[in-house]
């Protein structure tokens, strides 16, 4: 519909906002990409609102790098910008935002993943749409089981899905609310053939954080198409087949002595003919005083003697790979994450804290010693440079406050691990220091010598508050 | 200058292009910022040319995390936006670029850092405005003479030059082609009290890349002046100072009487008023007949019976901080690495490389197969498994090209370390492999087992090739 019927209908029916019962503006064409005026610029200059794109134009260069190889994968993470109607929900819906794509490239008869098995038992919440139409719920289900009925197109569509579970998981959302929900192929963005978007549930209902989306070859064949230049490449068959190939016979001379300087132009034109146009225009010429015009040029029978149908044998065929697309709004994701893991000591809404797991907490240790002297500090400073030395986030709290408010603050700052610096580190051989645990509070007594490496470990998620309290005795539960 | 005078002159004088004799366009404003259209918003958008005012203007919030102590510094890294006339010089100058920020909050009488100490005696090349006005050149000191002798303003400034210093050798830059020149006052930014640029010698002359700039306390003024929100904060003085302060004594009663209900906001208008503005308004009040008008209201001695000196003692004083700001521009940086690093082996020039430092290099190391068998393979998976849990990234090229094809790519690609599996792999016990070196080309055979630590120890610079070379004999120099 254009825009005028649109507004001629609004003003038929005396449509009016339901809300303030005032007039609509005037209908105007919304372009979700920002124009920037580049000055002195007589070009139209947008702000990307993906980075698929500019990852799709260099295929070339990174099959190159790939040895000319399938699949191969790239990544990029930074800032999108589109330009949202209304910008809402705290940080969903925003208009400057971090997005993170990897740009998936495979033969379009093979999406099989090499890594597939390694997944293909990871349980996912799937909501297909044929679920959706009729009222149904999501399913609780085996990706490899999805793939193999078909409810999710392809291995590598699968295996992504897995993984974006994974991180989800990783990061700490609560697994009972995050879904994977089909898009409907008439709702479908129009270049993907099957699209998985990963849902999560907040305060503001289900919100797409993530999305998998199968683009097919439409990307690479829409660049070719518009660019002239050819982004498919030759795969070299195991067997190689036999190819029916059109050929023109063209006389030369005729066409010189009718078009003159043209005529190579002319030619030029006809080789790069289709063979729908070929047969087309055959069949013109074969009608009595039949003309084929191109370019204003008319072409008669003796012009073109004949056209001839040629086997050809060829171990080589042209490929454009299919585009596997998973993508992350980093900012929904972080908001999604902090709903997710905030919680309230014991009913007391003045001990709140962000049960983020050490993996993802922006400081993975504090320090606390309890009173200071000059051994107390070289204890502090000594552990502190061994941390930062192996990049482990650390925090230091060296102010005179009780150790209670300032575990408070950690708790606050979703530190995950406190260690603390008493009389007792001073009095023990080796020295010891207690560690504290953010989401149960309790504490071990461990060598300050060991804080490193178990540090590291559950950052890293190598090991559990659990592990460790099958390593070292529980110290105290107080703070 | 306005624009139409501007304008006037250069028709005046017939200026013309000196490339093209043409005619100048018309005289335009350009504003360095870009502004966005924001679809239904009536207000100015831009995008953002710096990520300063966003750290600036959160001042208190990281005054609080820190319990309200000062120095703080925060960081911050992504795109910045500026609309230049010109973009040119390859990566030097773009339109959108990575910027990197660092915003040290200090106080304004105490620009010392705790950790100067540690940088004292790293010797730059500063090229200071007294050398570059008499036509000298740079001078290569140490940091600590350069701050004692007042060429550098402070102790911070001097810290964070060095430490841009030890960046940029870090990561490969040739040390006599970076210096730091001082910006002359009259060039200076009209917010900056002192700024060093780090500058990078490149094919292109030399090139800013870095900024050390003491900002002094503008920002944070001028931020309170515009939004009516102080940004300043109470320090407790050591010894509690003696003040005058200036008391109005106000006759409510007259002003309700003379003004009504705007007697309220004279009142607060009254208490807001600054010393020297009290002092004009009590001359003018004491004059026969004397008025003082405030918002159109006129105000009489017996209003204001008298204005008041006070001696108070206060423990507190106002503070608001100096902000020095080290700022790094990451895609001319990695232009002029690229430029520094580049290398042709041999003056072949089919064998170039960049000789990035394993720390900054996209890939740490590569694993070559000599030949291919089940054996081989799982040699190569385990290995490759154990580097990329240890967040190692690794190339894998199990392609069937010569090993000196493989290593000339790994060139290319700036790869610093090559590991080889071959027949001795299989042999050894236990299993052993090569590794060679990029840039000496040359390469020793160790333990399978300690390929890891020792490529981590290179990568995060704890090690040299040299080291490597004391501890496993050199195998050979192929390649």
């Amino acid at each position: 519909m254009e825009l005028d019927e649109l507004m001629q209908l609004m003003k038929k029916y005396d449509m009016k906002s339901p809300n303030t019962q005032k007039e609509f503006e005037d209908v105007f064409e919304l372009n979700s990409m920002f124009q920037i005026p580049i000055s002195g610029s007589g070009m139209k200059n947008y702000l990307k609102p993906e980075h698929a794109q500019g990852i799709i134009l260099n295929f070339k260069k990174l099959l190159e790098m790939n040895d000319g190889k399938l699949p191969l994968a790239c990544a990029q993470i930074g800032l999108a910008f589109r330009d949202e109607i209304s910008v809402k929900n705290k940080l969903l819906r925003v208009r400057e935002f971090v997005l993170a794509e990897i740009e998936h490239f495979c033969y379009p008869d093979d999406k099989s993943h090499p890594k597939f098995s390694q997944v293909s038992d990871t349980k996912l919440w799937l909501f297909p749409v044929c679920k959706q139409t009729e009222g149904g719920r999501p399913v609780f289900i085996e990706i490899g089981e999805a793939v193999n009925t078909g409810m999710v197109g392809s291995e590598t569509l699968g295996y992504y899905m897995a993984q974006t579970q994974r991180f989800l998981m990783n990061i700490g959302m609560e697994p009972r609310r995050v879904r994977f929900r089909q898009h409907p192929s008439n709702k479908m963005a129009h270049y993907a053939t099957d699209c998985w978007d990963a849902e999560v549930l907040t305060s503001f209902g289900w919100v797409e954080c993530a999305g998998c989306a199968d683009r097919g070859t439409y990307d690479l064949s829409q660049h070719s198409k518009m660019t002239g230049r050819d982004l498919s490449f030759e795969r070299i068959m195991n067997t190689p087949s036999e190819k029916e190939v059109l050929t023109l016979t063209i006389n030369k001379k005729k066409l010189r002595e009718s078009f003159g300087e043209d005529s190579q132009e002319l030619i030029e034109e006809l080789n790069d003919l289709s063979p729908e146009e070929m047969q087309k225009m055959n069949e013109i010429l074969d009608q009595k005083d039949g003309e084929y015009t191109i370019n204003g040029m008319k072409i008669t029978r003796e012009m073109i003697p004949k056209l001839e149908k040629e086997k050809k044998i060829s171990s080589v065929e042209r490929v454009t790979p299919c585009v596997i697309e998973p993508s992350f709004g980093i900012g929904r994701i972080f908001y999604c994450l902090l709903e997710h893991t905030f919680r309230i000591r014991d009913g007391n809404e003045f001990r709140p804290y962000f049960a983020l797991p050490a993996s993802v907490a922006p400081f993975k240790v504090a320090v606390l010693p309890l009173f200071r002297n000059v051994i107390v500090d070289n204890f502090v400073q000594k552990l502190v440079d061994e941390l930062i030395e192996d990049d482990v986030s650390v925090w230091i709290d060296k102010s005179k406050k009780s150790i209670g408010r300032r575990y408070l603050k950690m708790d606050e700052l979703s530190v995950p691990l406190c260690v603390t610096i008493d009389e007792e580190t001073l009095n023990s051989s080796p020295p010891t220091v207690s560690l504290r645990d953010r989401d149960s509070t309790e504490q071990v007594r461990l060598p300050i010598s060991e804080v490193l490496s178990t540090v590291k470990e559950l950052a890293k998620g190598k090991s559990t508050w659990k592990c460790i309290l099958q390593k070292y005795p529980i110290f105290s539960c107080k703070g």
